[in-house]
C-alpha cells in the first residue's frame, strides 16, 4: 500500500470538485474499493466498521421498540414478485434473476431479492391466524440486489447492505401509528449517532414505494447542497395482505385482512457520513459511529522506544479500559507527520499526541479533528477529558450540520424565485405545490428537483400561498430539492 | 397460530423416530420454516435469536484474535471461480448462476457465491504489496447459496449464513499456525458457549476443501450417534495465491506469494444444538446461547392479576437489571400448564413460578429444564441464585454431552468389529489406517462412515496396530463415523 499512501495528501479539495472528492476521499480512507464488476463494491474494514457502529445503534432501537429479528430467503419466486401489481412494475427492471441452479435450468427464475415483501407477504400469510398474533414486529439485516445503470459507493450500488422492517396490525391506525414510530427512531438515529440532521415527512405519491399507500422519508443535505434520502418508513395498507392474502380472525371472529408497514435503512447512510462531515483534509467521522475514537501517535524522536512509547501505550490502554475505540500506531516506518494525515483522511476524531517532553510533564497534547484545536491534558485526567471532549466533538459536528442545512433551507414565492435558488446556492426549497402531478413533473424536468418531504404536521406544511408552478391553490408546502 | 398450539405436545419421541423428533422440534418450537422453494428456509426469530447469540460469541473472539470483518461481494464472474482448478471443480455443480440482471442478459454468468476465496483473492491481488501489509485478517459474515439436493432445517441448506476468514502470511509456520489457532477458537466456541464437546483434527485429502492443502475441522457427536461437522479451517498454501497472483515484497525485497488460510461456522451449529441438547419435551438451549434464560410465569388463581402478577412482573425487571434475557409470559388466554410445556418445547434453561402462597412467602419457585429439578428461592435472592443456577445448567448440559461423547467413542481392533459397532452402537469409532484412498473409500461405500478427524498431535495419532481395513501399515489412528 506505499505506492498509494504517497498520495495520501493529493486529495482533490472538496470545493474543487465534490464528485471527484467524494470518490477519492472513500479510496484513500479505504472505507470502500471497486471490484471488477460494475456497480458492485466491496466494503473495507474501515467502512465495514462503521456500518457495525450504525448497525447496532440501529439494532438497538428497533429491539427496544419491541421488534425481533429474523431471516427470510435471498430468493423469491417470479410469481411472488407479480402477486401485487404496481411492486413487480416498480422492482421487475432492476431484478438480477438466477435462471440455473447446479447444472439445471430452473422452472421458474427467482428474483435476488430487491425487496423482502413477497417472499415474507407469503410466510406471514401462513403464521397470522387470530387478532391474537398481531402485531407482528419482525426486522431483517440482509443484502440486497438492484441492477442500477449509474453506480456510486455506497450512495447507489449495485448490492447494499440494510436492515428491512416488516410488521402487521389488527388496524389502520396502529399501522400508521408504527409507520410514524420507525420514521422517528430513523430521525433519532440520523441526529444523535450520525451527528446528521434531517427533515422528516410524506413523500408525494409518484415518489412512494412501489406498493406502499404511503411512503415517509427522512431526507438530509450533503454539503453540495443536494439532499439525500437516509430511510424510509412505509405505509403499505392492505396492498400486500391482499395479494398474499394474509388474514386473521378479528375480536369479533370475522376475517379481515392485516395492515402492514415497511422500512429501511441502508449502508447508504455511510455516504451520508462522508459527504455532510468531510471536508479538504478527508473524512471527520462522529465519535458515536468512528471505528476509532482516539488515536495515540508517540512522537519519536530519539530514544523514543524506550522514553515515549511505554507511556503512548499506558494511555491508549488505560482510554480502551474506559471502554473507548483507540488505536496506537507504533509504526517505526512513518514520520509522526505523515501518520497525523492519514488518520485526519480516515476521520479518527480525536488525535493524542506524547512525546519526550510531554512524558517528563506527565501530560499529552490532544487535537480535534473537527476544529484542528489543541489542548494539553494530564495523563491522570485523560479518562474523564477524553470522553468528554468525544462529546463536544460530536456536538460540534451535530451543530455545524444543523447550521448549515438551517442556512440552506430557502422559501420561494414564486418559480423565478424557485428556479434561481436551485441554479445558485441549491439546498432545500420550501414553496406551495397544487398536489398536481403535472406541475412536479414540470419542476422535475426544468430544475431536477423533486420533492424530498411534505411535514407530516399539518401545521407546518399548511400554506395559503399559490402553487409555485401552476399559481393554483397551494395544497401543502412542500421541500423541493436536488438528490442523490 | 393456535391450531398448531393444540398438537404441542404431540411431539414423536427422539427415541422412536429421531429424524421425525427434529423436524417437528424446529417447527413446533419456531426456530425455522419451510418456504416454497425448496432446501430454502426461514429462520425465524426464536432460532435468530440463537444465531445471534452464537455470532456475537464467535464475532467477539474473532475481533480478540485481531481480525477486522469487512463484506465482499454476493456475485463472483464465472472466470473468477474458473483459475483455481481443483476450486471450480469442487463448487460449480452446486452453484446457482444469475444469467439476467434488469432486462438484459449478461455476458458473463455471475456465482452466486457458493464461498468467497475467489473474488477476496482478485482483492487481495491488489491490495497487497509489501511484507508490511501482512497478515492480512480479515473475516465477513454472509449469506451462502449451494444448490444442494437433499435438505434438512439447519443442517443442509441451499442458503445458509456463516462468517468466512480469509487471512494472508508472509510463511507457510505463519499459516498453518493461523490455521490452527482459528480450529482453536472454534473448539472453544462449541464447548464454552454451546456446550457440545468436539474433536478436533484434520481432514483426509478426500474430505479437504476444493483448493486447500489441508482442512482441518471440529466434530460433534448427536445424540443419534452420528457425527456432525461444527466448522472448518483450512490451509490453503499458496493455490490461490498462486491463482490470483497474490504477490508480496518480502523482507529480502523478493516476490513471494502470500500464504493463505480461509475458516468457516454456519447456521448448522443450531442444528447441533438441537439434536445435542434437545429431549422428549423440545429443546433445551444452554443459556449462554438461549434466546431466553429465564421465563416467569405467574400462577394465574383468583385474583391473580392484583396478588402475583406485580410480583412476577418485579422478579423479571430485576432479572433484567442484572443482564439476563427474561420473559414475563402473562398471557390471560393460556394456563400455567400450557405454558410450562410451551416453554420446554423452546428450550428455555430456567423456569421461575410464581403463585399467590409464593408471594405470601416472598418466594419464588425455579425449575431447571435440563433435569426438571426444583428449589425454592427467596425473592430477595433471585439476583444472586438465577445466574449460578444457570452456569450450573450450562455446565450441567456439557457434562451431559460430554460423558455422551465418551462413552461413544469406541476403539474397532479390526474390520468385523468396525462394521459391528456401526452397525449396532454407531458413535466415533478409532481405528488405525494406512493412509491409502482405497481403503477410505471402502469403508465408506460398506459402512456408510468416513474419517471425520485425525487428531493433529503426533501422540494422538500414533498407532503400531495395522489398518482396520487391509491389514497393511498404520499410519494414523483416525476417528470414523456417520455423519449428516
Amino acid at each position: 500500500m506505499k505506492e498509494k499512501d504517497r498520495t495520501m495528501k493529493e486529495l482533490t479539495p472538496k470545493s474543487e470538485d465534490f464528485s471527484k472528492w467524494y470518490v477519492e476521499v472513500v479510496q484513500k480512507a479505504e472505507l470502500a474499493d471497486y471490484t471488477p464488476m460494475k456497480g458492485m463494491m466491496v466494503i473495507r474494514p474501515h467502512g465495514y466498521a462503521v456500518w457495525e457502529n450504525v448497525r447496532n445503534a440501529l439494532d438497538r432501537r428497533i429491539k427496544a421498540a419491541g421488534h425481533v429479528n429474523a431471516y427470510f430467503p435471498l430468493f423469491i419466486p417470479e410469481s411472488f414478485l407479480q402477486k401485487e401489481a404496481e411492486h413487480v412494475q416498480g422492482f421487475s427492471p432492476e431484478v438480477a434473476w438466477v435462471t440455473v441452479g447446479g447444472k439445471e435450468e430452473l422452472e421458474e427464475r427467482l428474483a435476488v431479492r430487491p425487496t423482502s415483501e413477497a417472499i415474507i407477504g407469503h410466510m406471514y400469510a401462513k403464521w397470522i391466524k387470530s387478532w391474537r398474533d398481531l402485531p407482528v414486529l419482525i426486522n431483517q439485516w440482509a443484502n440486497i440486489v438492484r441492477w442500477e445503470k449509474v453506480t456510486r459507493p455506497f450512495l447507489r450500488t449495485t448490492e447494499f447492505l440494510w436492515q428491512e422492517g416488516h410488521t402487521c396490525h389488527e388496524t389502520a391506525e396502529e399501522c400508521e401509528a408504527e409507520t410514524l414510530r420507525i420514521l422517528d427512531l430513523y430521525r433519532d438515529v440520523c441526529e444523535a449517532e450520525l451527528a446528521v440532521p434531517v427533515l422528516t415527512g410524506r413523500k408525494s405519491l409518484s415518489e412512494k414505494f412501489a406498493g406502499a399507500s404511503m411512503t415517509y422519508a427522512v431526507e438530509a443535505l450533503m454539503s453540495d447542497g443536494k439532499a439525500l434520502q437516509m430511510a424510509t418508513s412505509h405505509n403499505l395498507g392492505q396492498h400486500f395482505s391482499k395479494a398474499f392474502d394474509i388474514r386473521f380472525e378479528d375480536r369479533n371472529q370475522t376475517l379481515q385482512y392485516v395492515w402492514q408497514t415497511s422500512w429501511g435503512m441502508t449502508t447508504r447512510t455511510i455516504g451520508a457520513l462522508i459527504m455532510v462531515h468531510g471536508d479538504d483534509s478527508g473524512l471527520r467521522f462522529p465519535p458515536r459511529v468512528a471505528p476509532v475514537q482516539v488515536v495515540v501517535v508517540p512522537i519519536s524522536i530519539g530514544n523514543w522506544k524506550e522514553t515515549v512509547l511505554p507511556a503512548a501505550r499506558a494511555a491508549a490502554e488505560s482510554l480502551r479500559a474506559a471502554g473507548l475505540r483507540v488505536d496506537l500506531d507504533a509504526r517505526e516506518e512513518a514520520t509522526p507527520g505523515w501518520k497525523f494525515s492519514e488518520h485526519e483522511m480516515r476521520g479518527v476524531p480525536l488525535r493524542l499526541e506524547i512525546g519526550p517532553r510531554d512524558v517528563k510533564a506527565g501530560q499529552a497534547v490532544l487535537v480535534r479533528r473537527d476544529t484542528g484545536a489543541k489542548e494539553t491534558a494530564r495523563l491522570a485526567d485523560l479518562g474523564a477529558r477524553v470522553p468528554a471532549l468525544l462529546d463536544e466533538i460530536q456536538a460540534g459536528l451535530m451543530a455545524q450540520a444543523k447550521a448549515f442545512l438551517e442556512a440552506n433551507i430557502r422559501d420561494a414565492a414564486d418559480y423565478a424565485e424557485f428556479k434561481a435558488i436551485l441554479e445558485t446556492k441549491r439546498g432545500f426549497v420550501r414553496a406551495a405545490w397544487c398536489g398536481g402531478e403535472a406541475c412536479e413533473a414540470r419542476i422535475k424536468a426544468e430544475t431536477m428537483a423533486t420533492i424530498r418531504v411534505i411535514p407530516t404536521e399539518e401545521a407546518a406544511s399548511k400554506t395559503d400561498r399559490p402553487c409555485v408552478s401552476c399559481g393554483g391553490a397551494g395544497q401543502a408546502l412542500a421541500y423541493f430539492a436536488r438528490a442523490y
